[in-house]
């Protein structure tokens, strides 16, 4: 625990078994290690996947977002890759405690594994570390600063997602609205039809996260849309946050989060 | 007229007089030339100069941008660059039948008289050609053509407004939407401090303008605010475009359309 250098798996007593999708999911988080928010649920929520598709998440962690697309779509083919093994053990319990089918491959994406190489996929997506560590102070846990703090820059998450697309493929973002120069950067090398979608926390505020899209050799011109609102009123309202009707269905019943058309 | 290379003005009968500022401003702008519509209007309401201060336009063209902010803020002083000595002389025709001071330079951008290169600015504004020569079809008009196709490349016009500017002064870009990314490169280069206000026409629209802003020494995160929105209701409402009421108070009560803070 602590700052010590995790290899193989967490006990169960690390974890705690948290309820996504409004009981649908329940997730095994460690204790002090990297937890899931509500930005890999509307990653999964925003990915126009079918039945049949093939998904890839790079960085999968403990599959949140994989298991969430899962939930929401029977029948798409899910694989994460996790470059910590103890997170990508956990995503493979989840996976089966949650009765999902999730494919976790162990390695790193600046360094594809062969089974990776040899694949393409219709959709690829990521929620990679927030913190650019340039710039921010490491996380005393080593599990959730690998988790959180940028050992790789954008650039290398947006090619290695670039590489694993199927042509007119999609590739989607979650990230923090104050690194979309970076990743906007690497994806207009690497991407076309590149769309934004702000998440905006109330209305008027800075967006907070962005979700970035592209596609394989897309030639649609760059798209910027309207924010979509998270919270509903103004701030510090009394008992918590309170989710937008739209946000609220797709964070408790599995609802799609589309990018608008 | 038409395709003629035109080198010093315009006659009167070749112009028409159009009011903005709910009629504060009367401007003449050549009936068949580039013609101004809002967003001249959007970008001087955002800049936050005060009397006193130092504005320099880049491109003024017939100087609707600076007019509008002169009109807004008393005592604002107003420098117009414009590489068409027609519309130069016709921004200062412009500014002379409205009382109001602007000072108009003629010259090129990307070759900068020597009049404003020994001068610094407190803001520097631009509403440059809109669109991508390599991609798009150029206008009859040669004028029009100048004021909407792109001769320089955006980097030219953000690397021209960041020299101009005073330290921690601000740069201020209105553009299309779709060239935000091309923008952005730009200005990631040259300032700090970057921050995106989208220009929504209807509420859950793609975003068709962009203000940018950034600094010059600015070292605060990149901020993407929520969308400015132009009109009410649904598309296509009988007796045409229904701006909301805050834009309304920009363009017919000269109001300030301030960046949220």
């Amino acid at each position: 625990m602590g700052s010590t250098l995790r290899c193989d798996s967490f006990d169960a007593t690390e974890l705690s078994q948290d309820a996504f999708l409004g009981g649908r999911l329940v997730i095994g988080q460690p204790k002090d290690g990297y937890r899931a928010g509500v930005d890999p649920v509307l990653l999964a929520a925003s990915i126009p996947a079918r039945a049949g598709e093939r998904v890839l998440d790079l960085g999968c962690g403990g599959g949140v977002a994989g298991l969430c697309l899962a939930a929401r779509v029977p029948g798409v083919l899910v694989t994460g890759l996790e470059v910590q093994p103890a997170y990508a053990d956990l995503a493979r319990r989840n996976a089966e405690a949650n009765n999902l089918a999730l494919d976790v491959v162990t390695g790193d994406l600046s360094n594809m594994p062969d089974t990776l190489r040899q694949q393409q996929f219709d959709h690829v997506i990521a929620n990679p570390p927030y913190f650019d560590r340039r710039k921010s102070t490491a996380a005393r846990d080593m599990g959730r600063e690998r988790a959180m703090g940028e050992g790789l820059a954008l650039a290398d998450w947006v090619r290695a997602a670039a590489r694993r697309v199927a042509q007119k493929g999609s590739v989607t973002f979650i990230q923090r609205a104050d690194r979309l120069p970076d990743l906007m950067a690497a994806a207009m090398v690497h991407l076309g039809s590149l769309e934004v979608l702000p998440l905006i926390p109330r209305r008027g505020r800075v967006a907070r996260l962005v979700l970035l899209r592209g596609r394989k050799g897309g030639r649609a011109g760059f798209r910027l849309h309207d924010g979509w609102l998270l919270h509903e009123g103004p701030e510090h309202v009394q008992g918590g946050e309170k989710y937008t009707a739209a946000t609220s269905e797709v964070l408790r019943n599995a609802a799609a989060l589309p990018f608008p058309v």
